[in-house]
């Protein structure tokens, strides 16, 4: 452990604390997996993801949940190369109250824009979650 | 003119039709110009973003106008380079009832996933979009 | 099952099947699994991917088959993480004719432009599916 | 002044004139630009494009000319951002003999695999050109 | 036990003079007029910029300044389209003590791994800097 | 074989030694195994590889071993999908003397310009490389 995660008090703490339960409601065991997975590695990136992305980002007012969960899903789809990410965001929309349905459309709204390869592969890695959860066939 | 943009019936005028309405709900002026601006050079493409884009896409059930443009903004922030497209659709999303405050959540939501440039680049688009309705300052 | 898969009749069938047809001389049988591949989760997608793709793009004259893989390999080499879609269109382009000599140059003409990590990725998909076919050593 | 600048003998200097003379018959007056503009900054790199992009990439056989140029079309519609480059290649594309029409479709034809925001960005820099060279309306 | 994490709101508040200090003294009066842009529009993600760029990331030990703006310019050019932050940066790699130089040597060793329009891109808005400060011709 | 791999002779031989020395010191047994993966297939990609990325750009003054390995990183970090490149490049950071926190720092360094699931992708390799060579956990 650096010294940096040692302790954080007062606001900072509030920070890591309010992440830390936005993770865990929205992401779920997966997010808490992949901070674990930086434990022995770069356990300060695991907290910025924490207080940065879930303490201050996903905490704001404006946007509900499952409208973040749009934005989120169109992003990684748009970026390519987080089938990872994504793995874990297809089941937090899920979590947070997205239908299949929603989540089949979000994918498929980004192909005019960002082109099919980007959502073929977005498509599959919901496909490949909603198996793991039994959701399979949608249609 | 290739034979494809001669004459388009049934289904297809309607996919046509369909999407014209659609990208002049949705995008406005500032939609049909981009079309207008096409027509000496590469009309079938001006078709296809209205047949594609608009008459199938954004034509279909399950998310409406307000989560769509939520979509699109998280794409076209993401993917980069998009400024022009991003101009259309802050106007677009405006256009479909999503708040200014709405907009500028959606394009800072992006900032954990894509990082900060691509976001301040969108958001120095929404501004001049504000800006241009006479919505400044926000806060 | 939305309204718009249900029929499909006069000129959207003609696209439909123009696009079918397409799709199986150009990406064969790899392009036909990703096409069932989405049938319980995205079926429209499916028939975006050969209405839009094939039956309007590859479907225009000006360029021929030979041509557009040339283009479609320089796109998918460019764009990154798309090595699924690369596998199915390094088959097709043996399939229009180009030889393997032109799929590799095709993709190293990419890297002044894209650079060094995106060309070896794609030359690793080309040198899978040469092996798959019984084409290697090309020299 | 590196020592690399100095003197290039024997192999090194005809991979740098071979290119040349190809930046000259491909790109014309504005390759020759780009590499100007890099004199009072970073010879050496205006000398990699001479020897690595034109003396090695574009001096190879297999491909000729307007394939090649149908490969770089794709590739910078692609990547996004490259609309100075796009500026330089649509006016290589004409020189080489590829026709309007078949520039036009090649940008076209990546509008499945990147999307229409990036297609229409390449598609203003082509009528941009083809305007300045007097060849528009084409249709 | 680094500076950063001890105490919050203090800790918070600490973040954000930490992040404000460093940002001055990186980016100077060009950083600053990028968080005023901000003001009427989006306040906080200026806030974001200031305390999870400069008060966490900038901030931490292991790499000095002029590491952290090497991996700077190589990202930014790497990503494309973000011309304006690179002009930030340009000026920030010289603030910190970065040679001309080195600069743009950063720059052109991207140019095997991301090709080189994004390299002269880079490189364009390299030499405005210099220009503007008076540091060319360089060689 | 093309005309041009037959014979380099003068500067051309010794831009291929410089380099396939620079890549053997670098790269170590990585570097030689990508290149040997390119000889049935493409081998001038290998040679190319080697003589503008390791001939040319890597045997340039101005930037030592680590400070182009930090550049590397941050490049191959910010392209996304180049988990192989960044395999060998992270063994390469270490060759060159990089310690296992400044590899660490500067993918984490690009989190504010390109978000967290690209460095989370180039973290999730590092930890592999460090894991093979027995250097976990670092804190």
């Amino acid at each position: 452990m650096t010294e940096h995660t040692q302790q954080a008090t007062g606001n900072e703490q509030s920070r890591y604390d309010r992440g830390w339960d936005k993770l865990k409601t929205i992401d779920g065991q997966a997010g808490e997996r992949v901070i674990a997975s930086l434990q022995d590695i770069a356990p300060d990136l695991g907290r910025y993801v924490i207080e940065y992305a879930f303490g201050d980002i996903y905490s704001r007012p404006t946007l509900d949940s499952r409208q973040r969960q749009l934005v989120t899903l169109a992003t990684l789809t748009t970026q390519g190369g987080c089938e990872a990410q994504l793995h874990v965001h297809v089941n937090a929309s899920l979590n947070v109250g997205l239908t299949t349905a929603e989540i089949v459309e979000a994918i498929m709204h980004c192909s005019p824009y960002t082109g099919f390869p980007r959502v073929l592969n977005a498509m599959t890695v919901a496909k490949q979650v909603f198996q793991e959860r039994g959701l399979l066939p949608l249609v």
